[in-house]
């Protein structure tokens, strides 16, 4: 409780401990409501509301204008860091991932011409090895970097702290992890995973390293406004996209539509800077790799399907098929958020609570089944004879041993055959891509083998989600959609007879078909697709497939990551006002808190907004006491502050000060605290009675934490319209030539 | 003057005609304050403020959810009418450009073999006829198309209403006036007059076309708010720039980065869909132009350097003279912004108060010193021998007569030599680019005509900057740029003596430098390069380069377009406040009006905001006078509201009502009207004390017009966090597990 002792016009409050309620939840979002009457309230201060206080605005004076110039400074070279950083890290695990599962089909490929019982077992138990170093990482090191990231990134972006999501453990976790769940074959991608490095490797340069590992630099903590990191956080997304998919523009998209809630054009140049230089970054590593410094890292790794020799021109008839596409997509990508909410759900609610053992069990279990259907399917199958060797192609059938390609020869009885299901399930997703993308292979797959895997594939993808590895949906969707973009593409072949009509270019639009009906992604998925595949032709084609694969999944269901995020209780705020806050007025909204009866004494004028956590900061320190309830002389600034604005700050990476760690003797408790220097003074305010859509719009565009609710002014000291805005630095005198009138009461 | 009669809480005001000031310029900024004591307020309205008077609320009431399909449903219809209607005028245009350009070259070419001097007064003239048709169109005509049309539109949906800009005749006069301009061989490009061409098909096709042609349906006229009709001129840019470059996605990004103040993720989908649909509309009628129903427009016509043959690696050393080539383009690109500036407001406060004959002999002047540079220049400059043929680049030495290409014959003695400057001077701008980006053509050019062609071309640039025609300045741009970088590049073919090394390449990045430079532009004008060029492989590159070139600009100046805004009176507001701000209170910014004397009445209550052109409408109608000061009884829903809401829009290619068209008897000034109905009663309110830079950011942000000044709350209601805006559309509860708590005052 705040008992406030309002005298000489000053505002002093005496802090009685006992009553700060004990939550650990609602230690972002508390408020300290303090009134008085009367206020000195300083104006200056920076647009982001919640750290507004006299400390930081003490800090900002100082500083000035060069500070302004410095900090810009600093944050384009933290820009550059996290390129580097999480370009660096793809490279990482894209290295090892390609090392892992290249190694694991070259031993099983060698074994198996001797005895395909022997295969079987040693593909099983290496998978089972590199999923269990997955999960054991995860269930025990680092229980955050579980699933993709992006449902939690995307909330705290949004505005909600969600604690662990930041941490150096995570970060090590997801790496590992995702090196030991992709290698291990699993119906999973490392593209979310890698959207998750990058914000926590921007979080963790942003606040000068870890704490708790001793990794923590002063003089790099310059990010310490909320906001700074947030930016940071935006550009790590952005780099991570760019890093997955090689695809510097669709991250800067991804991160704009998909990621941020609210963006500024300033930042907009910076994200664009990160993600080229981890372009420059991916690029130079691979240049080096060319040279074979990477053991199996070669053709394979970073995700790029380069079809620029695909499809060279469609015709309108096409379209139809087109269409088809996309509505299979918006069905199938909405039935996958569905299945996969009832196993999220039922997964936290019942299976992960019985602890990390079962949780452990089940991802190996899930492996070892991954395993004998990948391995077992294509046995069943029988092979196909090759096709007539097209020299111009340059497809070879089957493959060379231990290369990467069409035609796989597994399980065959002759020379010249192939097992067209092998050649999409047993091999590394990426490589089934990219057999599946292939141009110049029409009748290379049975429409009966795309069938079962496509059954196969999707309820792996169902079930694999959600178990305690990090695990990504770009490349599970890709290899859904492809499939049956192929399979519609084949229907399509065999219907219309014409020879430039390629399978390859179906099953890129099925792709992106079923990305856009899961993850409800539009502009930056139609990029990201362009800039993997290196073919800005289908443009228009993806754009068509999108849209109605958008159109459909959201008669159905929400996107991917909104179900996730609504499931996990991260309070995304969409886009949109609801329809029933029209008829709401902010009154209505804030009913349910009772910070109205405290304050409904007409005496006392609101002074300012304290957030919880400055306030437990300064009861700690305790160096504000004083007996006294009247201020010391702030005005003449003989006193000096005694905080610096860097001891509010509550790290990324840590849950800040609990109320558990304040101590206060019951000396303490009789002491007073003068809350002026620590108030942001003018928090944004709405009327009572305006509509809660324009509020909604207001908080979401502003990227607000807190309004208050006041009366209806009772007069209006002025109206501020463009003209008054249009003031120049360093001048008093505006050139502008229109003229601003009004007509006014009598 | 507004005589308030306060009785019943309700609000009626006298109006009393004669002290609502005649200003046009004010239309759009006057409003009206009335006080009251007391106030009903309707709550219901969407989130852009201007116009939500009661009739408007009442429609949007009256047609619920169903209507909100419907809209969405039309809003989708009218992006894809958008997009086909750029698509075809962008057709057309470039197909008239080619044709003229092309006739022309060909018969100045047939003519030269005979005589030169004969070949020369016929280019001349048809220059000449070409520049006049122009000229003469714009300044009969369409006063308002001349130019690039941007920082007009800039600042339309920066807020400001700019009369004539979306005009239908303005979209003829661009159309016809830019295919004169461009055929004419002036130094300027189409590709800006195409954005302005996009925004005006856009906002006719909003109003259902255009009144004063009767080409006015009613039925088209949905989008009644100012809100929609900016979207639609967003979709109408996208979509230009989306045909002038055939880039999609940089027609979406420039929409983004360069045109729009604020920006909805709703939007951004839908303007993908008009650049798509642009995308799908050139494809098509490239496709049926290639067999041959154009005319001369081939391979030439639509921006499309295809580079993808070009370099395919570089090296770090040759980043020290791609970093030089930003510097260069940040220099010249300043330069160019000060030496325009200089001329237009010469331009403006000389020579064209002169009248329009001035305007159409200073078009002439220009374009026959234009024609004689061009001509005349080549025919002083020595022929070169023809390199060794080489047959894999298929590059032709000299170009067969009447084809496009490379080495131009042109004053040559022998028939296996060509001439260096011709290939660039003498030539369509989309051509010599051609040439100056081309790869596999190293040493075409010699370093003394480059430079000869950069000096006079620049020059020529600048003094055309700002006649009386449409003019874009990416094409003048990206050839000075390309001029410089391709000189770069020849100096380090010659340095490094490296093969790999192609000068096109470095033109591409001197082009990238010289835009960027001057017009500021950044993501999207990566995206854009490399859509026309077609190569991904240089984004990092070219990115390195605008990065340079845009600080090294900053440095000087401001932006060209913003410079231009600025010069003409455009007030726009930047995406940041000035430093200036944050010392300063809303109080002092609305400090200078006056509407603070007249409402400083203790006793009155402030109900709502009324605009200026909504008196207007009733004062003309009528229809709302009443004898009595008392209101009707509006609470019963007896009285229905006489107004639809269609009659308060103002149509955007009209005026809109000026006080003079509105004429009272002065039985009509004793009349009351109940204002209440047409009140928007809760516009957004800052307390006094509030720093402007956040007032700034508020108003920016949500696409403000007034803000109303109030003094500081005495109490707070209440305080609307996260956690109160969760809320569901159809159910009460919601299941959203954080917790809020606040600490309160005792």
């Amino acid at each position: 409780m705040l008992s406030n002792h309002l005298q000489n016009g000053f505002e002093t409050a005496k802090l009685v401990w006992s009553q700060i309620p004990n939550s650990e939840e609602a230690e972002h979002e508390g408020v300290g409501l303090l009134s008085t009457s009367g206020g000195s309230s300083s104006v200056e201060s920076l647009d982001y509301e919640v750290i507004e206080n006299y400390a930081y605005r003490e800090e900002q004076a100082q500083r000035g204008k060069l500070y302004v110039g410095y900090s810009v400074v600093v944050k384009w070279f933290f820009a550059l860091l996290i390129g580097i950083g999480t370009g660096l890290a793809a490279v990482f695990i894209n290295i090892s991932v390609e090392n892992f599962a290249g190694w694991k089909f070259s031993l099983t490929f060698s074994i198996i011409q001797k005895s395909y019982f022997a295969g079987f077992l040693v593909y099983i138990l290496i998978n089972l090895i590199l999923v269990f170093s997955s999960v054991y990482i995860i269930t025990k090191f680092a229980p955050a970097a579980a699933g993709s990231g992006i449902p939690e990134i995307k909330g705290y972006l949004n505005g909600v702290d969600i604690h662990g999501i930041l941490l150096f453990r995570t970060l090590i976790g997801k790496i590992f992890g995702s090196i030991g769940s992709v290698g291990g074959g699993l119906a999973l991608g490392k593209e979310g995973p890698l959207v998750h490095t990058g914000a926590c490797i921007a979080s963790l340069l942003g606040q000068g390293g870890s704490t708790k590992y001793h990794l923590r630099y002063r003089w790099l903590q310059v990010f310490r406004s909320d906001r700074d990191r947030r930016d940071l956080v935006t550009c790590g997304c952005a780099a991570g996209v760019a890093a997955a998919f090689r695809a510097p523009v669709g991250g800067v998209l991804f991160a704009l539509e998909e990621v941020t809630s609210w963006w500024r054009s300033q930042l907009m140049w910076r994200v664009f800077f990160t993600s080229a230089i981890v372009a420059v970054v991916v690029r130079s590593a691979m240049g080096w790799c060319k040279s074979g410094k990477c053991g199996h890292f070669g053709s394979g790794g970073f995700i790029i399907w380069d079809i620029s020799d695909g499809q060279e021109d469609y015709s309108f008839e096409e379209l139809l098929p087109m269409a088809v596409i996309g509505v299979i997509g918006g069905l199938l990508g909405a039935l996958f958020n569905q299945l996969t909410l009832y196993m999220t759900s039922w997964r936290r609610n019942y299976l992960h609570k019985k602890g990390n053992r079962v949780k452990i069990i089940e991802a190996c279990v899930i492996s070892v089944i991954t395993s004998v259907i990948s391995f077992g399917l294509p046995l069943l199958r029988k092979c196909s004879p090759c096709p007539e060797s097209d020299l111009d192609s340059g497809i070879e059938c089957p493959r060379p041993p231990g290369m990467y390609g069409n035609y796989v020869n597994f399980y065959c009885s002759k020379d010249k055959e192939y097992n067209d299901l092998a050649t999409i399930f047993f091999n590394t997703q990426d490589d089934a891509i990219r057999n599946l993308f292939s141009a110049k292979t029409i009748h290379e797959y049975s429409a009966q083998s795309l069938l079962t895997f496509l059954v196969m594939f999707y309820t792996l993808a169902v079930v694999t989600f959600g178990i305690a590895v990090p695990a990504g949906q770009f490349v599970p969707g890709i290899m859904i959609g492809s499939t049956y973009g192929r399979l519609v593409g084949m229907f399509v072949v065999n219907f219309y007879k014409k020879l430039n009509i390629e399978e390859g270019t179906y099953a890129l639009l099925g792709a992106a078909s079923f990305l856009g009906g899961s993850m409800r992604m539009t502009v930056s998925l139609c990029v990201i697709m362009v800039e993997i595949t290196n073919n800005l032709k289908f443009l228009p084609l993806i754009m068509l497939v999108l849209l109605i694969s958008k159109a459909v999944g959201d008669a159905f269901s929400e996107g991917l990551y909104e179900e996730q995020a609504h499931l996990r209780g991260v309070p995304l705020l969409e886009s949109r006002p609801k329809y029933k806050m029209r008829q709401m007025t902010a009154k209505e909204a804030c009913g349910a808190q009772k910070v109205i009866d405290h304050s409904r004494n007409g005496e006392r004028l609101v002074i300012g907004l304290v957030l919880r956590s400055h306030l437990l900061v300064l009861l700690q320190s305790k160096v504000d006491f004083q007996h006294s309830p009247l201020p010391c002389d702030t005005r003449g600034g003989s006193k000096p502050i005694s905080h610096s604005f860097s001891e509010f700050v509550k790290p990324a990476s840590s849950k800040g000060l609990s109320i558990d760690d304040i101590h206060l003797s019951s000396d303490d408790m009789e002491m007073y605290i003068d809350l002026g220097p620590f108030l942001n003074p003018s928090p944004y305010v709405v009327p009572e009675d305006m509509s809660l859509s324009k509020v909604y719009n207001l908080f979401r565009q502003l990227g607000l934490r807190h309004i208050f609710v006041v009366p209806r002014a009772s007069r209006v000291i002025g109206l501020i319209t463009r003209k008054d805005l249009l003031i120049e630095d360093g001048e008093d005198s505006t050139t502008v030539e229109l003229q601003s009138t009004s007509s006014s009461a009598s």
